[in-house]
């Protein structure tokens, strides 16, 4: 009889609640991460309209054997109240990416986008202690990024966005976290800061534009994006022109999904590591 | 970057709905049909507590890219209040196996342990019009297959179970569903019969006993078991050696996962296909 392997009534399900969900990535490289790691589970999609959520993903906490669910746009912030317990970044960030389930039952939510990327720059051997960031974009992924980088003990922070409102915003969550930052905010800058971090939309898929377009970038300074599609933005091909070190989206993604991965086999530990232990 | 190849996005989900769940095969089974068909889908299982049952199921219908749920022990009964329309044989029976929902968000329910083993039958080009049909078992399986049996004119259907109540509802009910057909409860027989089914659990997994025990079955009997594991039961054991046609469990499993994956493509035509038109 037909059979196939990758699913049976053992596996563990994991899922992604989104709206749309087509184009999301985490079902193939979440999955291929719990499988490498040896585990019987599959990371599935999940389409929920807005008017569905708290019905559907409540009712979906008590499947017996899921154990995790990743949240993209637009449920980051609506689905914190699912969440029996919230680790400190997604307190400070009022929103979550990640719920696991321990072994009681009890659900813990956090968010990683910003933890993706300090892992991805941990994975470089870059740090943000002592640095000079220039932040672009303070929304919901810019929002993510400022909070994790805030508790890595930098020593400034710059902040822009494109609603400064929403930029202004952000430095204040900042000064809540560490009042020794020297915060700002202003335009895009390039000089007299150590790392730059784009994660604002600016130059995703065929939009050919960067988010700041100088004719050049101290080659000493390291450049983030966080954009996965292009893999090498319009900003990173100016970076590299400069010589520049350069981190890709990409980078941060596969971080995210390490540390998420991680945050499902063991949430409780999971939580208090990734964002209280520095 | 790893990515496994069987999920992503775009997968539409269907789910087994049970408790426990470790112990079915859609999973592996469905959704090798529904790759085989060429579609981009897989069947989860889904482990529900009885208490969280319609909260959380009722939710699961509400998934935009969920688009089938089958029903398993202890759910069968209950499941039919989530569906919109059921079917003649669901009604019938009071209860579905399986739900799918049509272009407009509508969800059908039909039962389909009967129609399995019709179509089991159908596969060796053997029919029930004109004939005599013994039936071991009136419990979930065997109400199921009476009532389908009974759809499709046999002369005669002789029903035991070891609680004489429920052969007795299932007399009633075949009676309602054509009263020319001779109709009696009483303890097995093997003499003046045409096909004898086997819908009871004796004989399952490390059960050596058959339901029936006779040292011969006439060799123009039909014998059908309804027991997957093991494949050859005692009764088909002493069929064999009786030299009678013998149609096994798994016929019936293949039969009906064709016919739920027929269901899950076009809900409301194999609505009528599976259970009106004969």
């Amino acid at each position: 009889m037909d059979e196939v392997e990758f699913v049976s009534g053992e596996t563990r399900i994991y899922a992604i609640v989104g709206h749309p969900i087509e184009q999301v990535r985490s079902p193939e490289m979440v999955t291929a991460e719990l499988v490498k790691r040896g585990h019987n589970a599959i990371l599935i999609p999940i389409d929920v309209l807005p008017v569905d959520f708290e019905r559907t993903v409540g009712g979906l906490t008590r499947v017996q054997n899921l154990d995790g669910l990743i949240f993209t746009i637009p449920f980051k912030q609506r689905a914190c109240a699912l969440a029996d317990e919230l680790g400190r970044q997604a307190r400070t960030v009022g929103a979550i990416n990640a719920m696991g389930r321990d072994r009681n039952g009890k659900w813990f939510g956090d968010i990683f986008d910003g933890i993706g990327c300090l892992e991805a720059f941990r994975n470089h051997n870059l740090q943000f202690k002592n640095q000079r960031v220039m932040l672009i974009g303070a929304g919901g992924a810019g929002r993510a990024i400022g909070v994790a980088v805030a508790y890595e003990g930098p020593v400034a922070i710059t902040i822009y966005d494109i609603d400064e409102r929403r930029a202004a915003q952000l430095a204040e969550t900042v000064a809540t976290i560490d009042p020794k930052i020297r915060l700002s905010v202003r335009t895009p800058v390039v000089e007299n800061i150590d790392i730059l971090l784009n994660a604002s939309p600016v130059g995703m898929l065929s939009d050919p534009r960067a988010p700041i377009d100088p004719p050049q970038i101290p080659s000493d300074v390291v450049v983030f994006d966080a954009i996965v599609k292009p893999e090498i933005t319009k900003l990173l091909a100016i970076a590299q022109q400069s010589g520049c070190r350069t981190i890709f989206g990409r980078e941060m993604m596969r971080g995210q999904i390490a540390k998420i991965v991680d945050y499902f086999e063991a949430p409780q530990a999971g939580a208090r590591r990734s964002t209280d232990a520095h």
